[in-house]
């Protein structure tokens, strides 16, 4: 019933007539992204380390098969993952494909908890539209960006989890300071993880999520209509997502 | 009878020997890119929103499907969604392809009508060719560009439409006003439409265009010569596409 | 015979164990690349306008289907088009494939004969090399570059036709001259075009060539090991190619 | 039973519990992408030249063919190539696929032993990762890099080969001296390379990397997961691979 009453919210979201359109896309990001993303396979506490690749995720399942490619930064007090999530498409009536959840960078921070071990159980998710990849990659040596997020935006829940993401250059120029925020009012929990990246470090990440960008705004898409890669019927919104984001 | 007149008058702007070349770009634009986005499905008022998804445009009939993915902002007065067109290409009786119809960033401006509600009846387009997209993308936080497209050049009715789009640095220098002037003395009606743009939009805006502008020229397909995006047989001339373009 | 002797010159040149290796490029470039382009197709006088799109060059008869998307910039004196030129491979006894001509940018110059008319039987090709689009891309708005070619080099004509490009900034920084001269001791004559290029016209041409440099030099088929293009049995070397550059 | 104590020593490194997590990556580089490339086919002293290109290297066996299109830099004391070697990739029993090894930037330098005669047996290698590709690519015309490389690190023989890359700006700016030293107290040699390359050869080397970085980070998998290039089932460990790093 529980289940009922979030899908009913979320369709009254999605249609609404008065709806605040800039804003459309952090619901998205909110209930769509994150969730879909945020507890899959995730559960449990502990490493993952195999061959020298640490996995950030598993999807729900999902026909397509998905590439599992983070670039990944460990340092002492916690580290954090960047990982481009493709939008998906809806064939129209027409034939032709729209985009029907955008893409996002998916930065995943976990602590650390002792030398060099992290717990996976601890991570915290923060999904960079469009929009907040340009404020990134723009970024001179001296700038500094802060990005709020809230979760549970147009639920009865607004405004009970507040996360904001900073990057901030370091004072002597070689480097930044990648900090996750996430206060959770239902929780009473406050989890903040500080990642210092080096100069080389951020140009990897600015390099690759330009590289992104396109792509995860679908633009990618329109050399290869017919590509496989996430298209669905418009009408099969999985219930699952929408319980995903609920119990987080 | 209109769609005759109409096609012998493509044809001769097309086929004559004393033909501008340098502005030859400008009719394909004008004529061809223009009327092909202008109207087609696109003639009702109001809003289409579809889980955070605005559609900018559908597509006249094509075989090929097309993907619809663009990158929208919304402002108080305005709004402005930024789509590739990718160009068309002829098979040649060698065998090989040439570009047919050139790409170019299509943007399209509709105005807002209360709080959060756009009028989609009242949009308006401008198509940037590439050498336009190179002059955007090269824009320092300081500069301004100016770019002027008569739709109607080379017909009876040169002069009638003046279109004007403006770039223009905000004095602070965190963001950019990007302004559309329609006049169209037929009608007697001008359109103004001014959005304004953050520093991260326009980095998305340039960093896509960026992208973009290598597929608009066509060179995307230089690594895949058999892509079946818009390939079309030289002589088949869409009638329809005159007449979007005469109603205008 | 005079096939045959010219046969034998090149295959001279290419097993010759002092080859100067840093020359190796150049001479690829000479003989093959722009052989490759220089006549097929193209010997009748005039121009060739097609709804808008002017046909730089044909090849020489080729199982991949080419593509042809020319970047052109038409001037009052002469017109340029810049046109990237994928490399060949050959595919090798163990299964895999290596880089058999390198591929380059070719830019094709023709002079106006009037008002907006242009000669294409008198034009002229110029092909940049890898290192050579190195240079052109990171062209600030005050620098200069310039690069000469000796298509005979290693010949027995070496010396006997001088090509040189100059891309000079103009002294206001408000776009570039191009200049392509060729000087041909054979015939004795000297052939030399300048089209001046506004800024976003150079910014179109850094950017597609920044684009196209991977490209060029055969990386995108890392990921796509077994595209189609140009890939070719290593013995099988067209002695038409031999022809066309001996002819010029 | 040489190879079985090299396979268990291999296994207990990469299974390691208290495994260094930010040197696993080092450990991936040293031991699987060093080796895969270090030898195989490529023992026999001299030249390889056939039409123009330089091979820099033959892979070990491989399912799927690969693309040799390395862009290689003769200077009068060495020669060095660049090539980028993509990640493998794993199937999980989910249908999904993570990165496997993941790839680099590899350098390989060898010296002249003559006028323009290179010694391809005395070549030497260094694979640079994702991270030292960021550095190299933000290199200003006035910066310098070093990276230290110990293809042994976490063996029984950590420390006894010791590899520095080193890319110096050339004081009047225009070039940079790139130079490998390979000093190895197994077997009491010392290997010193050093290639200046000019301004135009290091923007292509920045170009090409910068395209490549997304690449071997995986990224461009994303939109094509089912691309065939590396996928190999995770179980499947070739012991050649730890052959020929022991015997290097």
């Amino acid at each position: 019933m529980m289940k009922l009453t979030r899908s009913l919210l979320l369709s009254r979201i999605l249609s609404s007539e008065k709806l605040l359109v800039g804003k459309v896309h952090d619901v998205q990001e909110a209930l769509c992204l994150h969730s879909l993303l945020s507890r899959a396979g995730m559960s449990t506490t502990g490493q993952r380390f195999g061959a020298g690749v640490i996995h950030c995720f598993f999807s729900v399942e999902n026909p397509v098969p998905r590439i599992f490619a983070p670039y990944s930064i460990y340092k002492g007090k916690a580290a954090v993952c960047v990982d481009p999530i493709l939008p998906t498409f809806t064939k129209m009536d027409s034939g032709h494909f729209r985009v029907d959840r955008k893409g996002c960078i998916l930065l995943t921070f976990w602590p650390a908890i002792g030398e060099r071990k992290y717990d996976w159980g601890k991570k915290q998710v923060f999904a960079l539209s469009a929009t907040e990849v340009g404020s990134l990659i723009s970024m001179s040596p001296k700038d500094s960006s802060e990005f709020f997020h809230d979760p549970s935006m147009k639920s009865s829940n607004a405004g009970q989890v507040r996360k904001s993401l900073s990057i901030k250059a370091v004072p002597d120029a070689n480097g930044y300071f990648i900090s996750l925020s996430v206060v959770n009012n239902l929780s009473k929990t406050t989890d903040r993880f500080v990642v210092p990246v080096t100069t080389a470090e951020f140009v990897v990440m600015k390099t690759a999520c330009s590289y992104a960008l396109p792509h995860i705004m679908g633009w990618h898409r329109l050399t290869n209509p017919q590509l496989g890669d996430g298209a669905k019927k418009s009408s099969k919104i999985d219930p699952q997502l929408l319980d995903l984001e609920w119990d987080k």
